[in-house]
């Protein structure tokens, strides 16, 4: 791993890790992704975890390519895995950055495996008590974040507090958002309404130097309400894996409609784009990577079925952390409340 | 109230409340669908609780009005409302069911304040922990129950294991589902994952004796994978209202699309049928009211925007209820566990 110490000018690259053995599209999608990316993007410089055998002259030759010949099993717990696999992608991911030989580690492997590889291998960033997984939502413009879709599945009203914080952060520096709303999920829009967590939650929440927007309904989190939405992590999955149920179920209702009448199929073709762009527009795997945010480092989980494009999002959302030095701002604000 | 001691033949009938006053239709909606059932159905008596004045001579004279003035604002805490107001329409439908003057009660009114006013006016069922409300989710082809959908925010283990318990008596009694499969709401398939409520929760019900099938994830849920399904009461709320939300935002974005392009707009006419077909598939108000499961009642919420059918639902749901004795067969096998 000498690569950047040979060459002045490569010591100021951004230099990304990416899990070439991570995602149903493993890994051609991340090889043509990144021979792309290296043609076209000139400060950042790739290494990718894989198999080496597989791997090896597929690549352009600034690509660092570090082997990583073991693969976790879909059944096997991830805690385990961390604690017997070291020779996995992701653990090898892990570990380049805890050497700080990488700047930021992007995969479209197992969330679950990332997720406790990268809060076990490399530890929370002072003042941060837990590390929240937070992804984009689709709304009818645009979008908005959603922490914690899954790192804990129990959340106490301080781990929220900070979620919220993280989460602000992030989308002010990353997505340039201005004073993004920040908002907690709830079961009623009044102030006497959720679980106590929440409740406690909010209270803190409303101290913060945040834009903090109170409670959100599930009815209206998809109305541009918020940027930011705070809830547990078993209540973010849930709503996360449902909403892609939810979307999924429609489109299949839709393409067995069409197969079914031949009215219908002529009809389609005529809303085409329409359906097209409401396709695109709910997309769940689209809309970018999801970010483990709280951990020293920067870590961004792509959906399996990640194509071209979410690989790129993926890539350039790191960049776009390491360059805002968000971890650093986590930090800092955290240590001041 | 003597309406049914004058005449032996109606003492077998069975009564059934309704809230001439809640929900967005009223009363409009609840004139028409009672004066439509009581010319088709000859075995149940229909008791209105509203404002005389408004309601009287609107209705065929078997029907009896119990005249309920009051009214609850919106931004009340149902349980203050509980205290002071006497005499609305829902206080009155309670108050009714605990004198035993009516075999179960329907409302469109606000879900919380139904919730609230039935719980704490008239009590759990023997055995019963905590009541809980159940809906049904429509799915490709059929639809499931899930509870809690918010009666309580907050659930021990024991909830979730009665919930369960509940949701399968009642699917099986009224929906006539044979040996319902009832799952948990989890964040992952495999038994560790989940929080140390639901782990604790799936022991008892794996224990129990009803058709458990354990962990149910997030998207999976609309797959046909369980007839009832078990969550706590806030999960339950953002799941069911998200639902909601993204059909919605789905048929939004498609009449849009059709408005904005003839195309598109010549299009839709043509796969009318398919689009018509997913809209009712979809329609989370349509599914059948709530039920609140677990008080001393049989208590059926309807959603604010119901039509006739959805209230003609109810009705009927109210009528098996009693018919099948559900909540006699509760408690007769919670004293069992």
């Amino acid at each position: 791993m000498t690569y950047y110490k040979n060459c002045d000018i490569l010591i100021k690259m951004i230099r990304i890790g990416i899990d070439a053995m991570g995602g149903d599209n493993a890994p051609g999608v991340i090889l043509d992704t990144v021979s792309e990316l290296v043609r076209t993007v000139d400060d950042v410089q790739f290494v990718l975890m894989g198999r080496e055998d597989i791997l090896k002259g597929k690549l352009p030759e600034v690509v660092e390519i570090v082997d990583a010949p073991e693969v976790i099993g879909a059944d096997e717990l991830p805690s385990i895995a961390f604690r017997k696999k070291k020779r996995t992608s992701i653990a090898v991911g892990i570990e380049l950055q805890k050497k700080n030989e990488i700047d930021a580690f992007v995969s479209a492997g197992n969330t679950g495996a990332f997720v406790a590889f990268a809060t076990l291998g490399l530890g929370k960033l002072q003042n941060v008590k837990k590390a929240g997984l937070a992804t984009f939502f689709p709304t009818k413009e645009g979008r908005f974040l959603v922490i914690d879709v899954g790192a804990n599945a129990e959340a106490k009203a301080e781990h929220l507090f900070q979620y919220g914080i993280m989460g602000s952060i992030y989308t002010e520096e990353v997505m340039k958002v201005r004073a993004p709303r920040v908002g907690i999920l709830s079961i009623g829009e009044e102030e006497i309404k959720g679980n106590s967590v929440i409740k406690e939650a909010r209270e803190l929440l409303k101290s913060a130097e945040i834009n903090f927007v109170g409670n959100i309904e599930g009815h209206m989190i998809l109305r541009d309400v918020c940027d930011v939405l705070v809830c547990d992590g078993f209540v973010g999955n849930s709503l996360l894996k449902f909403g892609e149920g939810v979307v999924n179920l429609i489109m299949e209702l839709l393409k067995e409609g069409i197969s079914t009448s031949l009215k219908a199929k002529f009809g389609a073709l005529l809303m085409r784009d329409t359906l097209y762009g409401i396709a695109r527009r709910m997309n769940y795997d689209e809309v970018g990577g999801a970010i483990i945010l709280g951990v020293k480092g920067i870590d961004i989980v792509c959906h399996g079925r990640s194509g071209k494009q979410a690989i790129k999002n993926a890539v350039q959302l790191a960049v776009e952390c390491k360059r805002r030095d968000v971890n650093r701002v986590i930090e800092q604000r955290l240590g001041q409340v």
